[in-house]
């Protein structure tokens, strides 16, 4: 039974404290019984991840598939799927070298595909362009431009929805706050190591910890820890 | 050594009839030079698509590369992946069971991601709206959207080229005629049944027949059978 009438929802959950905070957001929204989870495998670092979705999946009682993606790793060349490549902060204008060519479009394509022969209209997504990927594929106006591709590709009507597109990294502390998500917290990770506890010098980690510290909100995960 | 001030070109090469005359279509207006080929292992039914394609690249003294995506099949639920899924002719009104949500949308942009750390700006795509597939993701407005979506999420200034959109299979096969490239039908392959020479019952042959028909240009592939 969905439990309301706005439909089915599917959060791309990646493990991490956005997508985590995303479903929260989405169950507050939708309403359990309307909500799903899909995760990618695509080859990243680290498989932790793909433990940590299940999980949080589990522990918010809303399923989880997992969707292989093998093309990432042929196409190479990127910190992200590569352990060869050390995670570097990105020089001034130019992308990080975990950018890999849009990564997201892929994702949330494969997302409406997904969504398409389950009658979900709406797909959630923890992108965000304000302070923190430096991706073009994380802003507004790129996926206004896919969303209106995936419509007109698939003739459907699906939603992309991006709940932390304007919030700052302590924003969206406080938004997990706000929706019960911060337990949660404790089983996501972040670190670009794959280390847990996470390094607390990794770029994504340093990110995690300033935003924890704008908020004022101790971070459940170091607590684990 | 590039030929011409235009930039590389990557044509999107399936090993069928219209991906075979836009590699030509490429070669004429980028030079040979500056033409690559890509061609996707996506669990299509029939392997033989794949030795198509590297041989009509090799044939026309082009690099052919080949990227994985394991993607479809585990999406599952049509009849371009599911050997045990019998293709038909589309209800009227209603897409054909062939329709993998999205499946132009995934080619495109990968091929986007592997132009992009490559320098190649132009991609070469033989989709068209006119009177074959029926597919939403062949259409102008659906590759107009994409084309902005991957402009903006790789900051680049790709450029989808379809030189096939607007012509029915007669003009695409006076098109193949003009452009030199009737000899290499020969090497390539349409039906869905996988075989060769071609079953003439499935919807691609018929359709293909039909054009080479109403163009009055015999098909070479059927002389090789």
């Amino acid at each position: 039974m969905v439990s309301n009438a706005k439909g089915k929802a599917l959060v791309v959950l990646s493990g991490g404290q956005d997508s985590t905070t995303c479903l929260y957001w989405a169950l507050d929204n939708f309403g359990r019984d309307a909500v799903s989870t899909l995760t990618f495998d695509y080859g990243q670092r680290h498989r932790i991840e793909l433990e940590c979705a299940q999980r949080i999946a589990a522990d918010a009682g809303v399923p989880n598939d997992i969707l292989p993606i093998d093309t990432f790793e042929a196409l190479g060349g990127n910190a992200l799927t590569e352990a060869s490549i050390d995670v570097a902060d990105a020089e001034d204008g130019a992308l990080p070298n975990t950018f890999v060519p849009g990564r997201n479009l892929i994702f949330l394509t494969f997302a409406a595909a997904y969504a398409w022969p389950r009658g979900i209209r709406h797909i959630v997504t923890g992108v965000a362009q304000t302070d923190y990927s430096g991706y073009p594929d994380c802003r507004e106006d790129t996926l206004a431009a896919l969303e209106k591709a995936l419509r007109l590709g698939m003739e459907s009507d699906v939603e992309l929805h991006t709940p932390l597109m304007h919030l700052s990294k302590k924003q969206t502390v406080e938004l997990a706050v706000e929706l019960g998500a911060l337990d949660a917290m404790a089983l996501t990770h972040t670190c670009y190591e794959g280390l847990r506890p996470p390094c607390g010098r990794c770029p994504a980690c340093k990110l995690r910890a300033r935003g924890f510290a704008e908020a004022g909100v101790e971070d459940p995960l170091l607590a684990v820890a």
